[in-house]
């Protein structure tokens, strides 16, 4: 896939919460996941290892930095992370606040539906969010 | 859950390829997925914003240089990264190097299978793997 035809390297069609020159943080919030984010890299990288080691380092921060907003502001039953790519090879990375009653769990958000659950995030939360990633993301 | 139930406490089913104080790397090879490895925390720990700073930092080097040992011996056409937990909530990392044939692509693992396909992982790319890994691993 070019960049050119790829839709990470178009302007989001989410709510961007943080940014910088090389990620951007967004509010996917599909398929009823309250808090789910996306962090994705501005530039057309396939793989975590085809990044600088400098730059390398900032994602994992930065993963770091959101999980621990998820947690204070939703207080989720567990976190799951995943870079896949399979579809759009343009690294970036799925993170996702699970809930004992959400649409999937126990199951990944890849495998079987087990209920219908709809969980918006409010605008109070996505505030609460966006001010931790901004009064801790210095990057 | 606690640690005395869980299989991650356990000793490995499977062949530890790395193992230090803090992590374990096993080749799981399950689902006829080639050279399909995990990383595993050694203590029963849920997150990784869980983890003190230094072993924090210590995940992602880990797990950059198992992307690049699945790179440099299997050639795949993308790598899968991901820590779920939902089931097992005890730290541990799906590294998977997908190939355009295996029984899920372009779905993720824990979706939907699309054909048959068993890729076992051979003994020279077992031993060429775990060279690689001692080779660029001193924790």
């Amino acid at each position: 896939m070019s960049a050119n035809s790829c839709d990470l390297c178009q302007d989001s069609l989410y709510p961007i919460l943080w940014s910088n020159s090389q990620f951007r943080i967004i509010l996917v919030n599909d398929q009823g996941l309250k808090g789910y984010c996306r962090l994705e890299a501005i530039k057309h990288i396939k793989e975590i290892s085809d990044l600088p080691e400098a730059v390398f380092s900032q994602v994992f921060n930065i993963l770091y930095i959101i999980e621990k907003a998820l947690i204070f502001v939703l207080r989720p039953e567990k976190i799951n992370l995943a870079s896949l790519g399979n579809q759009t090879p343009h690294l970036h990375w799925h993170i996702i606040p699970r809930f004992l009653d959400d649409s999937f769990y126990p199951n990944s958000i890849w495998g079987e539906k087990i209920r219908d659950c709809d969980q918006s995030t409010t605008e109070d939360e996505i505030s609460k969010i966006q001010h931790f990633l901004t009064t801790h993301l210095h990057l």
